[in-house]
């Protein structure tokens, strides 16, 4: 167990919480006229949302309606953080104690946030705060801090929460009775069946988590796989459970950066890598695809997306996703059109995502001492809102998960249709 | 039998040809080094295509091997045409009957168009005509008449060669047996599928053809529709179609421009009418989308596309479809942006659409006799080039055609995936 280590980069150590989530004690004077007006209009600014505000004066848990769902700023602090940069404010007066939700957590915040998207707050947001240069760029240096700083918080941390495979992307779930692992499961095979697998093919994967799409692919699809990461952690994992398995022969696990991924494949795949590209290396990621794709081959990237071309919110940036930015569906075909590729299917698992995030929280909680033995408080609060809130984000809309394939411009060998996708027959093509 | 009817527009009369595709009759001196030097350079340009040029001193075709795809310029006014106007060009000298194609039109024009896709001309095209002005807007009056133009030259010409239903828009052959009516059919059915139909939904149709397809969604899923098309003869078709059909109460055909549309429905189903929109007027069109789309509505739009956004072959857009634009995926989605849409599925049936092609070509050619009493024969070399050269641009991928599902962004009423698409089982939602 790596109980001693600390998060470097996303969570600045130095604030130390005095108030936990449960708690709710307040340490502040009564609210003042001005703290109740700027409550006021940070509500007007957030589209009203049908959830209670309170300030610490009603703080108190017990004498409070708890069927309400209800946000409370227990201090005077975290009232004037979250009014003065809204984006970044919550999350960290959250994860500091400094703010308490009654009611569901998920369900509280997807009802926040479906007020909050047409909400004056989120119209500025859109129009003016994109002009603001990100604070994490995606250099090959900056890109490997950002995914350390995230993805090498200690594989013990992850293990408790995730499905045996350790699969931290969107899960799929089929059929209503599934449970998380059957789910994910079930989205790597979706995976495998939208790329085109067939034994003997070469398939690279860009960006491969703990291995276990690499691993799958292998398995049960009998391909020759090299995989691409940049977390030490993950990749370390990844090749022990090659190992284990007995596929070393088939899956090479590398430890480099996309953008040095070398050689002619049959199929590319990247699940959950695209948040980490950065808009302004788009082309880059498709001038990667043109070169390593076989003109028969086939590729998929699967990506949270938005609707509509927004900032990321300013807590996720700063402090879970250092680096990270989720494109709209315009935005990123820039990938597709700068690499030659002719887009073949796109299908959105948003509510996917909202249930595999629940799911993990679900577990996550399960595992709150640990957690905090193994980091501290406002760690715990910080990962319950970051896991909370973006399965809330995809419920309400305000996120959306793509899975894109694609193949180079003139293959004609391709599926009649998708049907394969779904049933026991094999694909029917136009051209052998 | 509208025999007499002339395009007004399209194809202006005053170029009576003088040879016909058949008989290579050649007229003109023999020629030059400069003759024999353009159509060097003009192959270079087009990236070499694997066939035969030549010019009018070997126009005479019984003395060339046949087994070669050849091109063979029959006048020193078609080459030079071609040379110097590439894209309006070679139309106008095929239509007139200056160019002749000796082996499969289909089969030689995808060879030819597989080469001219990374070709000097085509990234000329690409980088600088896009900047010109296309010479038909899409104003309420232009759009009339371009429609006018091209949907209005006479049902009895359309029914020679579409299917029974007379469908003009791409069939979906998800069974290589199909022919040309049960893929009509079978396109029918998977759109309706994909907008979520069910008995006593409200639906609209925007550019609704002769009425297939809304006809189509009245009788087999019980829905109520509005349909609108600026195509009056198209309109007149379809409701004596109803009246036929006794579905003259569920189906309400609307002589009017798609930006007139009023009412809210819970589906929105648009088949091949984007192209003839214009991208300024994308945006248009999203609003009417978001105006009319109930909350939990779905919407479809199919739609011919490019891999990379692209100026409109010249000749398609003077003689063909004035004021036609076929969008890149990318530049089709200011649609559902500016729509607040989210998109579901893009399914690209590109393929689908050759074939479909081809299947109308083949009918045509068994009806040139009365489409040349109909019309003249420089209107029959242009359709046949029309047909044949849209299949050969989707089979060698220079065309795409995408079907993008869509519904508003706070829509939870969805299916959990699409196999209901390709089953019997009705689709399993995730929320009620």
């Amino acid at each position: 167990m790596k109980a001693s280590r600390q998060p470097t980069l996303a969570f600045p150590g130095g604030l130390s919480p005095t108030l936990t989530h449960q708690s709710g004690q307040s340490h502040t004077s009564n609210p003042s006229p001005l703290d109740r007006f700027a409550l006021g209009m940070y509500r007007i600014a957030m589209g009203k949302p049908p959830v209670e505000f309170s300030l610490w004066d009603r703080g108190d848990g017990a004498a409070m309606d708890s069927a309400v769902p209800r946000i409370t700023f227990l201090t005077h602090q975290a009232l004037w953080q979250t009014c003065l940069r809204p984006d970044l404010g919550f999350g960290d007066a959250f994860a500091a104690g400094g703010i308490r939700v009654d009611g569901d957590l998920i369900q509280v915040l997807t009802a926040a946030f479906r007020a909050t998207d047409q909400s004056p707050w989120q119209k500025f947001r859109r129009h003016y705060l994109h002009w603001i240069p990100l604070s994490h760029g995606n250099s090959l240096t900056e890109s490997r801090r950002n995914i350390a700083a995230h993805y090498d918080l200690g594989n013990d941390f992850y293990r408790l929460w995730l499905d045996p495979e350790m699969i931290y992307t969107c899960a799929y779930y089929s059929a209503a009775t599934m449970d998380l692992a059957q789910a994910q499961t079930a989205k790597l095979e979706h995976v495998c069946r939208k790329a085109g697998l067939e034994p003997g093919m070469r398939v690279v994967e860009a960006g491969c988590g703990w291995g276990a799409l690499a691993l799958h692919m292998a398995r049960h699809h009998g391909v020759q796989v090299r995989a691409f990461n940049i977390s030490r952690e993950q990749i370390e994992h990844a090749r022990w459970r090659a190992q284990t398995l007995g596929l070393a022969h088939a899956v090479e696990f590398i430890e480099d950066d996309y953008r040095n991924i070398d050689g002619r494949y049959d199929a590319f795949v990247s699940v959950g890598m695209l948040e980490h590209v950065g808009p302004d290396n788009f082309r880059t990621l498709g001038g990667v695809i043109r070169r390593c794709l076989s003109p028969r081959g086939r590729g998929l990237v699967h990506s949270v997306g938005r609707n509509l071309p927004s900032p990321m919110n300013g807590w996720i940036h700063q402090r879970i996703f250092p680096g990270s930015y989720t494109p709209s569906l315009r935005e990123m075909m820039q990938v597709f059109e700068s690499a030659g590729m002719s887009v073949l299917d796109v299908e959105n698992l948003r509510l996917h995502y909202a249930r595999t995030l629940a799911d993990w929280l679900r577990q996550f909680e399960q595992h709150v001492p640990e957690v905090t033995r193994m980091y501290d408080e406002y760690f715990v609060r910080a990962w319950r809102l970051y896991l909370g809130g973006c399965s809330a984000a995809f419920a309400a809309g305000n996120l959306q998960l793509f899975q894109v394939v694609f193949t180079p411009t003139q293959n004609n060998h391709l599926p009649r249709t998708r049907a394969a996708l779904y049933g026991e027959a094999a694909p029917e093509f136009w051209e052998s």
